[in-house]
Protein backbone atom coordinates (compact mmCIF):
# COMPACT_ATOMS: atom_id res chain seq x y z
CA UNK A 1 0.00 0.00 0.00
CA UNK A 2 1.49 3.32 -1.03
CA UNK A 3 0.04 6.94 -0.70
CA UNK A 4 -0.45 9.35 2.48
CA UNK A 5 -3.00 7.06 4.17
CA UNK A 6 -0.37 4.31 4.78
CA UNK A 7 0.80 6.35 7.95
CA UNK A 8 -2.51 5.89 9.58
CA UNK A 9 -2.87 2.51 8.32
CA UNK A 10 0.51 1.20 10.24
CA UNK A 11 -0.64 3.63 13.09
CA UNK A 12 -4.19 1.28 12.56
CA UNK A 13 -1.98 -1.51 13.03
CA UNK A 14 -0.23 -0.16 16.01
CA UNK A 15 2.99 -0.28 14.23
CA UNK A 16 3.45 3.68 14.24
CA UNK A 17 2.12 7.14 15.01
CA UNK A 18 1.03 9.72 13.21
CA UNK A 19 1.87 13.45 14.44
CA UNK A 20 -0.69 15.88 14.58
CA UNK A 21 1.27 17.56 11.65
CA UNK A 22 0.39 14.36 9.44
CA UNK A 23 -2.78 14.49 10.11
CA UNK A 24 -3.45 18.05 8.94
CA UNK A 25 -1.30 17.73 6.36
CA UNK A 26 -2.94 14.48 4.66
CA UNK A 27 -6.76 14.74 5.82
CA UNK A 28 -8.24 17.62 4.86
CA UNK A 29 -11.13 18.92 3.27
CA UNK A 30 -11.62 21.10 0.91
CA UNK A 31 -15.01 23.17 0.39
CA UNK A 32 -15.70 23.61 -3.51
CA UNK A 33 -18.75 25.50 -2.49
CA UNK A 34 -21.89 26.35 -0.63
CA UNK A 35 -25.65 25.76 -1.09
CA UNK A 36 -28.24 28.15 -0.86
CA UNK A 37 -31.87 27.06 0.86
CA UNK A 38 -34.70 28.75 2.40
CA UNK A 39 -33.70 27.07 5.76
CA UNK A 40 -32.29 29.57 8.22
CA UNK A 41 -31.97 27.78 11.29
CA UNK A 42 -31.90 23.55 11.92
CA UNK A 43 -35.58 23.82 13.55
CA UNK A 44 -36.82 25.07 9.62
CA UNK A 45 -34.88 21.96 7.74
CA UNK A 46 -36.88 19.22 6.82
CA UNK A 47 -36.69 15.69 8.34
CA UNK A 48 -35.39 12.54 6.34
CA UNK A 49 -38.05 11.84 4.39
CA UNK A 50 -39.45 15.33 3.86
CA UNK A 51 -37.52 17.45 1.89
CA UNK A 52 -39.72 17.19 -1.38
CA UNK A 53 -39.55 19.65 -3.35
CA UNK A 54 -37.97 22.83 -1.67
CA UNK A 55 -35.26 23.96 -3.94
CA UNK A 56 -31.62 24.91 -3.55
CA UNK A 57 -28.62 26.37 -5.36
CA UNK A 58 -25.54 24.88 -5.25
CA UNK A 59 -22.77 27.60 -5.90
CA UNK A 60 -19.23 25.81 -7.20
CA UNK A 61 -16.08 27.84 -6.72
CA UNK A 62 -15.63 28.88 -10.77
CA UNK A 63 -12.70 26.92 -11.15
CA UNK A 64 -14.54 24.15 -10.77
CA UNK A 65 -16.75 23.98 -14.08
CA UNK A 66 -14.19 21.56 -15.75
CA UNK A 67 -15.44 19.11 -13.37
CA UNK A 68 -18.93 19.46 -14.44
CA UNK A 69 -18.65 17.48 -17.45
CA UNK A 70 -21.93 15.88 -19.03
CA UNK A 71 -23.52 16.34 -15.28
CA UNK A 72 -26.23 17.59 -17.00
CA UNK A 73 -27.98 14.34 -18.02
CA UNK A 74 -27.86 13.02 -14.84
CA UNK A 75 -31.23 12.94 -12.86
CA UNK A 76 -30.33 12.53 -9.12
CA UNK A 77 -26.84 13.49 -7.63
CA UNK A 78 -25.57 12.46 -4.49
CA UNK A 79 -24.64 15.85 -2.41
CA UNK A 80 -21.91 15.85 0.18
CA UNK A 81 -21.52 18.43 3.05
CA UNK A 82 -19.61 19.25 5.57
CA UNK A 83 -21.58 20.50 8.56
CA UNK A 84 -18.96 22.31 10.36
CA UNK A 85 -21.05 23.48 13.35
CA UNK A 86 -21.83 19.83 14.36
CA UNK A 87 -20.41 18.22 17.04
CA UNK A 88 -17.92 15.71 16.44
CA UNK A 89 -16.70 14.53 19.48
CA UNK A 90 -20.83 13.14 20.06
CA UNK A 91 -20.95 9.78 19.69
CA UNK A 92 -24.32 9.29 20.58
CA UNK A 93 -26.97 11.82 19.84
CA UNK A 94 -31.19 12.22 20.40
CA UNK A 95 -32.97 12.85 16.73
CA UNK A 96 -35.75 14.91 15.68
CA UNK A 97 -37.73 11.70 15.64
CA UNK A 98 -37.64 10.90 19.76
CA UNK A 99 -36.33 11.02 23.11
CA UNK A 100 -34.44 7.62 22.81
CA UNK A 101 -30.52 7.61 22.30
CA UNK A 102 -28.68 6.18 19.54
CA UNK A 103 -25.21 5.70 18.21
CA UNK A 104 -24.71 8.32 15.81
CA UNK A 105 -23.30 5.83 13.21
CA UNK A 106 -26.83 4.26 13.67
CA UNK A 107 -28.29 8.22 12.24
CA UNK A 108 -28.33 10.70 9.94
CA UNK A 109 -27.53 13.56 12.71
CA UNK A 110 -25.02 15.90 11.97
CA UNK A 111 -22.82 15.18 15.35
CA UNK A 112 -20.46 12.33 14.54
CA UNK A 113 -16.51 12.57 13.97
CA UNK A 114 -16.24 13.55 10.34
CA UNK A 115 -19.94 15.35 9.92
CA UNK A 116 -20.57 15.21 6.13
CA UNK A 117 -23.95 15.38 5.66
CA UNK A 118 -25.25 13.35 2.46
CA UNK A 119 -28.43 13.55 0.61
CA UNK A 120 -30.17 12.83 -2.63
CA UNK A 121 -31.30 15.97 -4.42
CA UNK A 122 -32.67 16.26 -8.22
CA UNK A 123 -30.99 18.32 -10.58
CA UNK A 124 -32.92 20.73 -12.01
CA UNK A 125 -30.64 22.49 -14.56
CA UNK A 126 -26.96 23.88 -14.38
CA UNK A 127 -25.59 27.14 -15.42
CA UNK A 128 -22.26 27.84 -15.12
CA UNK A 129 -20.91 26.97 -12.01
CA UNK A 130 -24.35 26.75 -10.44
CA UNK A 131 -26.59 24.12 -9.89
CA UNK A 132 -30.61 24.48 -9.74
CA UNK A 133 -31.68 21.10 -6.93
CA UNK A 134 -34.63 19.92 -5.60
CA UNK A 135 -35.13 18.29 -2.38
CA UNK A 136 -32.51 19.97 -0.30
CA UNK A 137 -32.78 19.74 3.61
CA UNK A 138 -29.57 21.49 4.77
CA UNK A 139 -28.46 24.69 6.70
CA UNK A 140 -28.68 27.83 3.75
CA UNK A 141 -24.80 28.22 3.71
CA UNK A 142 -23.49 24.69 4.49
CA UNK A 143 -20.60 24.09 2.46
CA UNK A 144 -20.80 21.66 -0.26
CA UNK A 145 -17.13 19.16 -0.30
CA UNK A 146 -18.66 16.52 -2.88
CA UNK A 147 -21.41 15.92 -6.13
CA UNK A 148 -21.79 12.29 -7.45
CA UNK A 149 -23.77 11.00 -10.07
CA UNK A 150 -26.54 8.81 -8.57
CA UNK A 151 -27.22 5.39 -10.23
CA UNK A 152 -30.16 3.65 -9.54
CA UNK A 153 -28.40 0.18 -10.64
CA UNK A 154 -25.81 0.58 -7.72
CA UNK A 155 -27.67 2.81 -5.14
CA UNK A 156 -31.28 2.54 -5.07
CA UNK A 157 -32.51 -0.47 -2.61
CA UNK A 158 -36.28 -0.03 -2.07
CA UNK A 159 -36.23 -3.16 0.60
CA UNK A 160 -33.70 -1.53 3.01
CA UNK A 161 -34.86 -0.94 6.22
CA UNK A 162 -32.86 1.45 8.61
CA UNK A 163 -34.26 -0.14 11.83
CA UNK A 164 -35.45 2.13 14.89
CA UNK A 165 -36.44 4.57 12.26
CA UNK A 166 -38.84 2.39 11.11
CA UNK A 167 -40.99 2.92 13.91
CA UNK A 168 -39.53 6.27 14.71
CA UNK A 169 -40.55 8.16 11.41
CA UNK A 170 -44.15 7.58 12.19
CA UNK A 171 -44.31 9.91 15.16
CA UNK A 172 -45.25 13.16 15.08
CA UNK A 173 -42.68 15.55 15.76
CA UNK A 174 -42.14 15.74 19.51
CA UNK A 175 -38.35 17.15 19.85
CA UNK A 176 -37.46 20.93 20.26
CA UNK A 177 -34.19 21.54 18.15
CA UNK A 178 -32.20 23.02 20.81
CA UNK A 179 -31.63 19.08 22.13
CA UNK A 180 -30.62 17.52 18.43
CA UNK B 1 -24.04 31.65 10.66
CA UNK B 2 -21.49 30.87 13.26
CA UNK B 3 -18.90 27.99 13.68
CA UNK B 4 -15.87 27.85 11.88
CA UNK B 5 -17.29 27.19 8.30
CA UNK B 6 -17.95 30.86 8.23
CA UNK B 7 -15.24 32.31 7.69
CA UNK B 8 -15.03 29.76 4.58
CA UNK B 9 -18.09 31.18 3.91
CA UNK B 10 -17.07 34.88 3.82
CA UNK B 11 -14.29 34.06 1.79
CA UNK B 12 -16.79 32.62 -0.70
CA UNK B 13 -18.23 35.96 -0.82
CA UNK B 14 -14.92 37.57 -1.47
CA UNK B 15 -15.55 39.36 1.99
CA UNK B 16 -12.43 37.44 3.70
CA UNK B 17 -9.49 35.22 2.83
CA UNK B 18 -8.75 32.21 4.98
CA UNK B 19 -5.06 31.68 6.16
CA UNK B 20 -4.04 27.96 5.30
CA UNK B 21 -3.54 27.33 8.99
CA UNK B 22 -7.14 28.22 9.21
CA UNK B 23 -7.83 25.55 6.59
CA UNK B 24 -5.68 22.86 8.37
CA UNK B 25 -7.61 23.44 11.40
CA UNK B 26 -11.02 23.56 10.07
CA UNK B 27 -11.22 21.27 7.04
CA UNK B 28 -10.17 17.87 8.45
CA UNK B 29 -10.76 14.57 8.31
CA UNK B 30 -10.27 11.44 11.01
CA UNK B 31 -9.97 8.55 9.97
CA UNK B 32 -12.72 6.19 11.77
CA UNK B 33 -10.83 2.44 10.77
CA UNK B 34 -10.36 0.30 8.00
CA UNK B 35 -11.62 -1.65 5.65
CA UNK B 36 -10.22 -5.05 4.30
CA UNK B 37 -11.74 -6.65 1.50
CA UNK B 38 -10.03 -9.30 -1.10
CA UNK B 39 -8.58 -6.21 -3.52
CA UNK B 40 -5.36 -5.51 -3.31
CA UNK B 41 -4.87 -3.44 -6.82
CA UNK B 42 -7.50 -1.11 -8.70
CA UNK B 43 -7.77 -3.52 -11.85
CA UNK B 44 -9.33 -5.98 -9.27
CA UNK B 45 -11.79 -3.74 -8.21
CA UNK B 46 -15.51 -4.32 -9.09
CA UNK B 47 -17.13 -1.50 -11.22
CA UNK B 48 -20.20 0.35 -10.60
CA UNK B 49 -22.87 -2.49 -9.99
CA UNK B 50 -21.09 -5.50 -9.81
CA UNK B 51 -20.31 -5.13 -6.41
CA UNK B 52 -22.99 -8.10 -5.86
CA UNK B 53 -21.87 -10.74 -3.15
CA UNK B 54 -17.82 -9.27 -1.98
CA UNK B 55 -17.64 -9.86 1.21
CA UNK B 56 -15.69 -7.01 3.71
CA UNK B 57 -14.50 -6.47 7.16
CA UNK B 58 -14.66 -3.03 8.59
CA UNK B 59 -12.63 -2.35 11.42
CA UNK B 60 -14.01 0.50 13.51
CA UNK B 61 -11.70 2.14 16.35
CA UNK B 62 -11.94 0.80 19.50
CA UNK B 63 -13.07 4.06 21.39
CA UNK B 64 -16.29 4.32 18.96
CA UNK B 65 -18.01 1.60 20.15
CA UNK B 66 -20.84 3.65 21.40
CA UNK B 67 -21.82 5.23 18.16
CA UNK B 68 -22.50 1.77 16.40
CA UNK B 69 -25.74 1.63 19.28
CA UNK B 70 -29.12 0.71 17.22
CA UNK B 71 -27.01 0.05 13.94
CA UNK B 72 -27.37 -3.72 14.33
CA UNK B 73 -31.17 -3.48 12.99
CA UNK B 74 -29.96 -1.33 9.75
CA UNK B 75 -30.00 -3.54 6.78
CA UNK B 76 -27.93 -1.24 4.48
CA UNK B 77 -25.47 1.22 4.93
CA UNK B 78 -23.74 4.04 3.28
CA UNK B 79 -20.27 3.83 3.87
CA UNK B 80 -17.70 6.94 3.20
CA UNK B 81 -14.13 6.10 2.63
CA UNK B 82 -11.15 8.58 2.05
CA UNK B 83 -9.34 7.60 -1.08
CA UNK B 84 -5.67 9.47 0.18
CA UNK B 85 -3.82 7.64 -2.94
CA UNK B 86 -6.44 9.79 -5.46
CA UNK B 87 -5.28 12.23 -7.57
CA UNK B 88 -7.19 15.79 -6.39
CA UNK B 89 -5.97 18.00 -9.05
CA UNK B 90 -7.76 16.32 -11.67
CA UNK B 91 -11.02 17.97 -12.67
CA UNK B 92 -11.86 15.23 -15.09
CA UNK B 93 -11.14 11.80 -16.20
CA UNK B 94 -11.46 8.53 -17.71
CA UNK B 95 -13.65 5.81 -15.93
CA UNK B 96 -13.00 1.68 -16.81
CA UNK B 97 -16.30 2.40 -18.97
CA UNK B 98 -14.80 3.58 -22.25
CA UNK B 99 -12.14 6.02 -23.51
CA UNK B 100 -14.61 9.43 -22.93
CA UNK B 101 -13.43 12.14 -20.70
CA UNK B 102 -16.03 13.26 -18.13
CA UNK B 103 -16.28 15.91 -15.71
CA UNK B 104 -15.34 14.45 -12.13
CA UNK B 105 -18.15 15.07 -10.29
CA UNK B 106 -20.21 12.99 -13.22
CA UNK B 107 -18.47 10.07 -12.07
CA UNK B 108 -17.77 7.80 -9.09
CA UNK B 109 -13.98 8.56 -9.60
CA UNK B 110 -11.25 8.36 -6.88
CA UNK B 111 -9.98 11.41 -8.39
CA UNK B 112 -11.99 14.29 -7.34
CA UNK B 113 -11.04 17.33 -4.93
CA UNK B 114 -12.38 15.52 -1.91
CA UNK B 115 -11.77 12.04 -2.21
CA UNK B 116 -14.83 10.50 -0.57
CA UNK B 117 -15.52 7.27 -1.74
CA UNK B 118 -19.89 6.80 -1.49
CA UNK B 119 -20.99 2.90 -1.45
CA UNK B 120 -23.77 0.83 -0.08
CA UNK B 121 -23.28 -2.12 1.45
CA UNK B 122 -25.50 -5.10 3.05
CA UNK B 123 -24.91 -5.03 7.02
CA UNK B 124 -24.26 -9.01 7.59
CA UNK B 125 -23.59 -8.76 11.37
CA UNK B 126 -21.78 -6.31 13.88
CA UNK B 127 -19.14 -7.98 16.33
CA UNK B 128 -17.52 -5.28 18.73
CA UNK B 129 -15.84 -2.78 16.29
CA UNK B 130 -15.66 -4.97 13.57
CA UNK B 131 -18.79 -4.99 11.13
CA UNK B 132 -19.26 -7.51 8.75
CA UNK B 133 -20.30 -5.95 4.70
CA UNK B 134 -21.07 -7.49 1.95
CA UNK B 135 -21.33 -5.64 -1.96
CA UNK B 136 -17.57 -3.87 -1.59
CA UNK B 137 -16.05 -2.29 -4.06
CA UNK B 138 -13.17 -0.81 -2.38
CA UNK B 139 -9.47 -1.62 -1.86
CA UNK B 140 -7.95 -3.55 0.47
CA UNK B 141 -6.61 -0.92 3.12
CA UNK B 142 -9.44 1.54 2.33
CA UNK B 143 -9.37 4.45 5.23
CA UNK B 144 -13.53 4.53 6.46
CA UNK B 145 -14.55 8.17 7.45
CA UNK B 146 -18.10 7.33 8.32
CA UNK B 147 -21.29 5.16 8.06
CA UNK B 148 -25.03 5.93 8.05
CA UNK B 149 -27.78 3.77 7.95
CA UNK B 150 -29.33 3.64 4.27
CA UNK B 151 -33.05 4.63 4.53
CA UNK B 152 -35.21 3.32 1.71
CA UNK B 153 -37.67 6.57 2.07
CA UNK B 154 -35.09 9.39 1.70
CA UNK B 155 -32.51 7.27 -0.79
CA UNK B 156 -33.83 4.92 -3.28
CA UNK B 157 -34.21 6.66 -6.28
CA UNK B 158 -35.04 3.52 -8.89
CA UNK B 159 -36.35 6.05 -11.67
CA UNK B 160 -32.64 7.77 -11.82
CA UNK B 161 -30.99 8.39 -14.32
CA UNK B 162 -27.42 9.07 -14.73
CA UNK B 163 -26.60 10.43 -18.27
CA UNK B 164 -23.49 8.77 -20.10
CA UNK B 165 -23.19 5.53 -17.67
CA UNK B 166 -26.23 4.54 -18.47
CA UNK B 167 -24.86 3.75 -22.39
CA UNK B 168 -21.42 2.66 -21.23
CA UNK B 169 -22.25 0.40 -18.53
CA UNK B 170 -23.05 -1.91 -21.49
CA UNK B 171 -19.71 -2.60 -22.87
CA UNK B 172 -17.39 -4.63 -21.82
CA UNK B 173 -14.33 -3.36 -20.29
CA UNK B 174 -12.47 -1.63 -22.30
CA UNK B 175 -9.96 0.72 -20.74
CA UNK B 176 -7.11 -0.80 -18.83
CA UNK B 177 -6.47 0.59 -15.22
CA UNK B 178 -3.29 2.65 -15.67
CA UNK B 179 -5.67 5.09 -17.80
CA UNK B 180 -8.17 5.69 -14.90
Amino acid sequence: LSGPGNAWRRHAEKQWFLTEEEIMKHFRITPIGVIRTPFKGKEECPFQGAAGKVQGEIILEEHLQPALKDLDKVTHLFLLTFMDRADRKKLQTVTPHGPEIHGTFATRSPHRPNPIGLSVVKLIKINGCRLYVQGVDCLDGTLVIDIKPYSADIDSFPHAVSGWYEKAKRRKKKIPADAY
